[in-house]
């Protein structure tokens, strides 16, 4: 049987999975993660479907990319020896204006994805290393560029654009939106679990590290709460989420800062972190006492249900909620705190079934259903690399939803 | 008897009145507006309140405000020799974090706000200055400064923060909101004219040149659409609105644009003038067939939309929606687009009503009434420095509201 590999590259990590390719949907056999490269104490984790753990502190040190991908590539032939490796699928942060389909790597079409560097520098370029790197190990396999963008390129023009002149829109200058892959994730499995409810109006919470919401008409993208890079709209762990520019303009104008600087600041002091002054995990603010931690948390929830009235409006009401991401799966105080005194919007939380982290965690009589569903990057980048492999087995698991009526230009609906 | 002016300095132009002070509340004798300061072709044009039209070209054009200050005053004189200024009230845009109501101005509290400059480069230095020529022409004069901010220092913790360390909140980065004035007025003419619905949940869309969203509870602002400066939340004239702070930093890092450069166009360059490519002016563009001035509008009504949902969460629900300013006033198209398909939301627009520009618009069955109300800023600085000339003649007219119950830190009501 073929198997694929499956890379996601952030800037000091690399989360790989093995997966086998059966007739129907790929099967994990291995997950696994290699963190701090390029710093002291680099470790390689991975578990097995058989309940194995495997791996451990890496003793030299892993200096980058490149070299964490052969600890990854050595561990799997080490464990799998038996594993053909016919495909790897790579998380792609950024695939520009026009793709919005998982694509095949070739050296032109890497050419044209390293021009997207300048919109994500600090992740696109390290997405594009692992690429190289894993072209040279597997030279005969086939290469798939997955895109968090992906998924948002069904927006309407008015989500797109910001309100600058044309000139910069046609230069990419957009709202493109990311974590497409969870996104298309929920997508996939509301369809075949809640059909109706897929075919409504859905507003997913992907709450991790990285946080940002996606409303769903017809199980398509039709906004998103992240916009042109990966700091806006809701805070995160040390992402401040929204902000206005001319704070921006502020700190450079009258306070000297650099670009450098305050890219430092925006993507890695703020957030969770920048507020707590503590941490920037929601389970350590969850279990500390002081003030601070407390405080990051109600601006988290504040935004997020901000954030949900917002895309009510841009959806023309709501069907359902989709709580997903490390925080959205297990935090039942996010949840609950997000949810509370939203009767006007139709929801009713279902304490009970909230803390217990039930799959409905709404009431039975809640209009509005409210859901926890774990996502799976992975698979999604899995499957996608399968149907490059087998077109035919697997052609239909990367079809859109059926195309629902485009969405009005203003959200306005029909007039 | 005794009487106000009120003076409103922008960059380029300076608005004024002429009020009486009877016993209950300022009589406006005479308004109008200085404009293209620094620039060929500078006009002064005034209305009295017996119909009289005052001013026009000024034929050696008009070099700074001082010089513009003198003009208004040489007018007031020659046509109300009888006047008796007692007082000068004066539009400030910056009171600071502290400042929730207007203050006398002297040397101190000038000086003090000369200190909040950076916060505002493009507006408070016109403001101050137009003080200090005032100071000079009327000595004697109580001179008094109402922030456009201060209105929103009711906010919570929450909607006054950014995620970021919280040393920048201390040194004064925060979602300040603006168009207090405004704001002010409506609140006033609701506890007067619809005590009800000033008890509960109204959003206030101020939308002329400038444009924001207010959420009241109780009278008091709860949130704001705009944040530190004047360019973020709704789209306007020429400033962009919300925008993803990457841009800033994309624009500056990848593209070498400077600080003044950006500022130009974020403030200058876009809005509906960047997206058109045609003309600030809504009126413009709704008489336009060009496609561009339909997106610009589109984008308007859009980002509105979005900003009345945002709102509503942060309210916890919405009982009334009141439009105000010039395109609030005036743009049944825009109160239309804004309003359709927000029956989710409780709102079912009176067509005809909103055709004619009735003061109710709203269907009789509509669960959330939508109003049209005219601000009048003017009459709020009036009033606000009658107070201080009469102490107990006016002492009710700056009352705020009576308190409500402080909003939850993170809007999520009782628990």
């Amino acid at each position: 049987m073929s198997h694929v590999i499956t890379l996601n590259a952030g800037s000091s990590s690399l989360k790989f999975g093995l997966f086998s390719l059966p007739s129907d949907d790929p099967v994990a056999i291995c997950t696994g993660i290699v963190d701090r490269i390029g710093s002291a104490g680099a470790t390689i984790r991975a578990k097995t479907s058989d309940g194995r753990t495997l791996g451990g502190d890496v003793a030299d040190g892993i200096a980058d990319h490149h070299e964490a991908l052969n600890h990854v590539l050595d561990l799997i032939i080490q464990q799998f020896p038996a594993a053909n490796i016919a495909a790897v699928g790579h998380r792609i942060v950024h695939g520009g204006p026009d793709h919005d389909q998982p694509i095949l790597l070739t050296p032109e079409s890497l050419a044209a994805l390293d021009e997207l560097s300048p919109f994500a520098p600090l992740h696109q370029p390290y997405n594009l290393s692992g690429v190289r790197a894993s072209v040279e190990r597997f030279p005969d396999a086939v290469q798939v560029a997955c895109f968090d963008t992906a998924f948002h390129r069904s927006h309407p023009w008015v989500n797109d654009t910001f309100a600058l002149p044309t000139e910069y829109y046609d230069k990419g200058v957009r709202r493109y939106g990311f974590h497409g892959l969870s996104y298309e994730y929920i997508s996939g499995h509301l369809a075949k679990t809640a059909p109706l409810l897929h075919g409504g109006r859905v507003i997913v919470a992907h709450l991790g590290n990285g946080a940002s919401m996606c409303g769903m008409i017809h199980g398509r993208s039709v906004g998103s709460s992240m916009g042109f890079s990966a700091i806006d709209g809701l805070p995160m762990g040390t992402r401040c989420g929204q902000l206005d520019p001319g704070v921006v303009l502020y700190l450079m104008d009258q306070k000297g800062m650099s670009v450098d600087e305050i890219t430092e600041l925006l993507y890695r002091k703020s957030g969770l972190l920048g507020l707590s002054g503590l941490s920037s995990d929601m389970r350590t603010l969850e279990k500390s006492d002081s003030g601070s931690a407390r405080r990051a948390i109600s601006y988290f929830n504040f935004r997020a249900r901000r954030e949900l009235g917002a895309l009510a409006a841009v959806l023309g009401g709501l069907d359902a909620v989709v709580f997903t991401g490390g925080i959205g799966e297990n935090s039942a105080l996010v949840r609950e705190r997000i949810c509370v005194n939203m009767g006007w919007l139709g929801i009713e939380l279902d304490h009970d079934a909230n803390t217990d982290h039930a799959r409905i965690i709404s009431t039975p009589l809640s209009r509005v259903q409210v859901m926890v569903i774990p996502t799976n990057e992975e698979l999604v980048i899995a499957r996608a690399a399968a149907r490059f492999v087998y077109p035919h087995m697997y052609e239909t698991l990367l079809d859109k939803a059926s195309p629902a009526a485009p969405p009005p230009a203003d959200g306005s609906g029909p007039e």
